[in-house]
């Protein structure tokens, strides 16, 4: 069985920021945005946890292994080299969609997220290491079939980006709403899913319906570790194998 | 109506070297991907272009304005300070799509986006500065009414993500598709669309699909200008406006 | 005749932000200085200027070809990256000493460094362009002979330190009093000077100085031009010819 | 007594690649140096190390409490991320300088740091977990009395910062031959030492060596503990201690 550690990170009150007194530079928020996800990218990771940028002002990590103390300087860390702030919320469930839907409740029980006063929350309680398993972690690295083939190398780059991005959208809803599962596009065309326990038929399951649904075709690799790291890797791995072999699914027990 | 310069910059042969000669560690993937968009947002910010990270391995530039010589010293700049070279093609038409089109084809004739000889390609003609005018960009900022109260305070983060990228999905399919246009999720709940010359109703004919297909409320600032920084800038402006007022669509002429 | 267009970057009361209200972890604040000069020296680069780190928290730039307008736009985008502010002054003379003079006296006048109230000051006059020659900017670059074989390679890499340490502090003294210029250590065994309009003699007599002074044997080669950049790119040529040449000085005219 | 863990850090063939196969531009070499530090900073850092800049392609690191697997981490991720590859060499001695010797010399004995094939060495033995005490770093913070008031708001910013570099080049230097001690300016009017175990008087030595050949007035404060961020923080507070209580000396024990 999973058990996923999850922490959504906010930054505070952002919305607001952007625009006062005026618009900002768009390129500046760029910028800022994508050095801020490097920077949590390198941080969590350093502890081999994974951040996913999902929207730029509300990320999402996985983060087993990492106590309150490891959040805390990571939060204080951000402070010390930024001109906003984040708020850190963590939880733990074998469903990752459940741990996000508690650390969700918990950041969003402290206040909104355009509450000028609600600056710097850190709430939750990390998986207890006593609890600790080799299999806590199931990760799954989709890619597209023979994507430079098909798509960057005969057409328009923004048909090629629809392509991917529909593949995309369909599959994040799908793994969520049939499999409790987290899915996140991490460039070129390349998707990181954080999932429950699913089996290799719940596996194909996705890959069929993503391909019935909008014609994108696409295999994956499944590693299993205690650390988003670890199973990431194994993941890689597989799916290397898949390239190697042929195969739509390989999963690395 | 618009004249819009687009580049296309290409990572060469990306996919490649991010195994070999074993799959390398996601994050250190994830931060340097996201910090060379972060310095092409500068590099071309500076110089009044929008750079959109779409695929971070294929990225969308708006860049009228800069000429062969400022492209090829951007090319330089990101050759001295990461592993990896650019690939930039440069093309000029009134529909952007038609430009990403020529881009793109100029791009794919120069070799296979992983092709290991196809190096640092730099091609294409820019906007003679003679044509250039107030009015060739047209940008236009769409963002979701009341993200914060209807989605990111009340739901899962997962499923705002959802919603948001629905909405996104279905926004740049329509966009491109009915309209010529090229549209690009920028964090939190922003798109920001590089158009052809539209008009107001333009503009409401894609809010009310996105509405209908997806059930996702959109409000939209337009800006036109010599530039992608002008156009946006007034484009943001222009949003406020919509926020100030209660208007869907703002055009500032 | 040189004449040298230098801004002085002052971080706004930085010195008490590193200790409120604790004292900042020190690696963030290396993190966060070093970034800000990486950001400041693309600015500026992008401009054909140099940024000098010196203190980190005082700056010093050269910037002819930038106006009051992109002084600006560059404090602009570090206020919207950083947690600090900044302040720019800029003056013009003849001897880089005397312009650094006019920018720390304005800014001097504006208030102190550590004054809370003064804020993103942007004082002083730009050379105005009609003004502007291609012998404006005078830049020498020196090496140390035979570095890695005399140093890297054989000393105990403190020791090499403090000999290129001594190395830069005599010549940076010396060159300030003797010869109206600013000397600046850029890395490895390299310093980088801007330069009142000097002899090959004046040159000579310097690093004849620095030998007896402190037994270190520097090399030189010097670029005229109208930019930091210009002039920079002619020395680091000039000083390859001396690589090549067996010389100590070589100067592009 | 001390027990100083020291990690030389050396880019790998740098000089050549600075000026192959045409010198590159120098406010890119200063971009990519400074984010290099500033990473590494964050790497080391987020395991309670210390690294200094010193000559940018040799940096200094104090890395009491890192293994050999943290050290091959930090040099993949680097490797990962950067157009140059680091080396790296460990050593422990109760003097930092000779730590740092045996560091070099076992660098020395793998290769010429202009050898190009050698590259990503990782040398050295880290002290055994088990021989770790509270008491094996000591960490000094110098700074200058009333720096800004003296200097920063009355002279020329050159001026000001030739009395730094002097107050400190006299310092480094005397440290290491009196005291076997390494010691890095680190910004502003900031100097941090690594120090053998040294008494008040050593340091009011020190201070006063200092004042007699530079005319510069020095306090510090130290802290001791088993990591280079434990010791560095005590010896900020101490250093606080100092400004508030008027003292020149204090050590927190």
């Amino acid at each position: 069985m999973t058990n996923t550690q999850v922490t959504l990170i906010q930054l505070d009150n952002y919305g607001p920021w952007t625009v006062t007194p005026e618009p900002r530079r768009e390129v500046d928020l760029q910028t800022m945005q994508s050095r801020l996800y490097a920077d949590l990218s390198q941080l969590f990771g350093n502890r081999d946890g994974y951040v996913f940028f999902s929207r730029f002002d509300n990320m999402i990590a996985v983060t087993n292994g990492l106590d309150v103390d490891d959040h805390a300087l990571i939060q204080e860390s951000i402070g010390n080299r930024y001109p906003v702030t984040t708020s850190l919320s963590i939880a733990v469930d074998p469903a990752p969609i459940a741990a996000l839907g508690t650390a969700t409740d918990q950041l969003q029980a402290a206040g909104s997220a355009q509450d000028k006063d609600r600056r710097s929350i850190l709430r939750g309680d990390p998986l207890d290491e006593a609890e600790r398993t080799d299999d806590d972690l199931h990760i799954a690295h989709f890619d597209v079939n023979d994507a430079t083939g098909q798509y960057t190398d005969e057409l328009n780059e923004f048909d090629t980006f629809i392509s991917i991005e529909q593949g995309y959208a369909e599959l994040m809803r799908y793994m969520r709403e049939a499999h409790d599962s987290l899915s996140f596009f991490v460039g070129g065309d390349n998707v990181i899913a954080v999932c429950a326990g699913l089996s290799a038929d719940d596996y194909r399951d996705a890959i069929t319906h993503v391909r019935e649904a909008v014609d994108v075709e696409l295999k994956v690799g499944v590693g299993k570790a205690a650390t988003a790291h670890g199973a990431g890797m194994d993941a890689k791995h597989a799916l290397e194998a898949c390239r190697h072999d042929g195969h739509d699914i390989v999963i690395d027990d």
